[in-house]
């Protein structure tokens, strides 16, 4: 296949999105669901049947799999379909979505400011407190990396969250930002939908931490953001819906001793 | 601003391309320059100049940089400026310049199946890598967290590393990766670049465990792609150049004591 080939690939544009990820957590497959979600845009998402979920996860990211005629195996969920397109690696699926569902431009310097925003909010906000319960091994249990895990967060929590989001402010803060609460541009794009997610979830593992960088008046900007995510109508009718998977043993979990002194 | 007017940023392709990146080390900024290197393109690279290299790198990274009329501000180097384009995050800078340079496709599926390959060789032979040695800290000495770095970095080389290049053999032998040692299609792209220069940096951290990984002869295709990446003559006329710094301190780094059992 040569590079001018892979155009072939049928991505029609009105093929259903179907999303593959883990059942019963938000983790990483949430950011793509609340895109979806904003747009108004149907979709399926197997992980709402655990039983068949776990199969074809497991399917996908088996050892033998090598794709097939039109794509390379993905590494690990989430992954999307959509015709014969299979992609995976979340801040490349919603690359591929957002522009689709004109949650960002087409083309241009927009594609990429948004793109380094939303990767660096992956970074701060998702993977990096991912590390603070694993910071030894993925493989292990929390209990055996505990002690690492209290060393981690605790310059997490003192460094580099609030690093992270005195970033957001100063792109909120930039003149790319324009009117209303966005980070980027006049109106909400996929990275706003992004750093609700991901701050949601920091939330929840760290509130205390998040209340206490609130109340310093330091980021106000990313917490109106937060708030005015919050209330968009479509956003709202999912997070008070069914489909809204509770935080539990995924990127975002909660131990409070991660937050003791 | 709005989105469709973020086209309006000049992003003349005759800019010349200005890398701003940290002096003395390959690091994250040596994958762009290979995309640069093998395609011929000339590029100025302020990390030649260490004097002028980290005030103003400082500058773009400072707590007090809101970025200017066209740009958000960057978190962290590498930056890459072109014409009045200025962006920042490794795999972002790296899917705005190949396409240009020939190096990827410019549309189609090829954009996104390139972009998670080079999001997974980034994660698993870089970021995690670098954790190894700041398991804990990234603002902490290695010597404070050395414990906690043999950990990491022994279930790192029994675990993570074969797991990724278990992975890379997967997307060699998957029927997307034509003719040729390459990832992706008949001919070189830039995801071929980055898994060299991943390989490359792993090897001198830890050499004894990806000797080890070579010997089992299971990741053929991927020591083969390393092989045929150093043999283009512009990259091995680059290798042998002055251009290219020694590894010291950065991402990649040899301490012996992580390789011990």
């Amino acid at each position: 296949m040569s590079l001018q080939d892979s155009k072939r690939v049928k991505t029609d544009d009105d093929a259903p999105y179907e999303l593959i990820y883990w059942p019963q957590i938000p983790g990483r497959g949430e950011c793509i669901r609340l895109v979806f979600e904003e747009a108004g845009v149907s979709y399926s998402d197997v992980a709402k049947n655990p039983d068949k979920a776990i199969p074809i996860v497991m399917g996908h990211i088996s050892a033998d799999n090598i794709g097939d005629a039109y794509n390379p195996p993905p590494l690990a969920p989430p992954i999307l379909k959509h015709g014969d397109l299979l992609i995976n690696q979340l801040p490349n699926i919603l690359l591929y979505v957002a522009p689709r569902l004109g949650l960002a431009p087409k083309e241009g310097s927009g594609v990429y400011h948004l793109n380094e925003i939303v990767l660096t909010i992956l970074d701060g906000l998702s993977n990096e407190v991912h590390d603070t319960h694993h910071p030894i091994a993925v493989s292990q249990y929390y209990e055996d990396q505990k002690e690492e895990a209290k060393k981690r967060a605790k310059n997490y929590t003192s460094e580099r969250l609030p690093k992270f989001l005195a970033y957001m402010q100063r792109v909120l803060d930039a003149k790319t930002s324009g009117e209303g609460p966005w980070l980027y541009g006049d109106s909400l794009t996929y990275a706003d939908l992004v750093l609700f997610q991901c701050l949601d979830g920091t939330k929840y593992a760290f509130p205390k931490s998040v209340e206490k960088l609130e109340q310093s008046g330091k980021y106000d900007g990313v917490f109106k953001l937060y708030q005015a995510v919050k209330e968009r109508p479509n956003i709202s009718k999912y997070l008070e819906s069914e489909r809204r998977a509770p935080y539990s043993e995924g990127v975002w979990r909660r131990y409070p001793e991660l937050e003791e002194d």
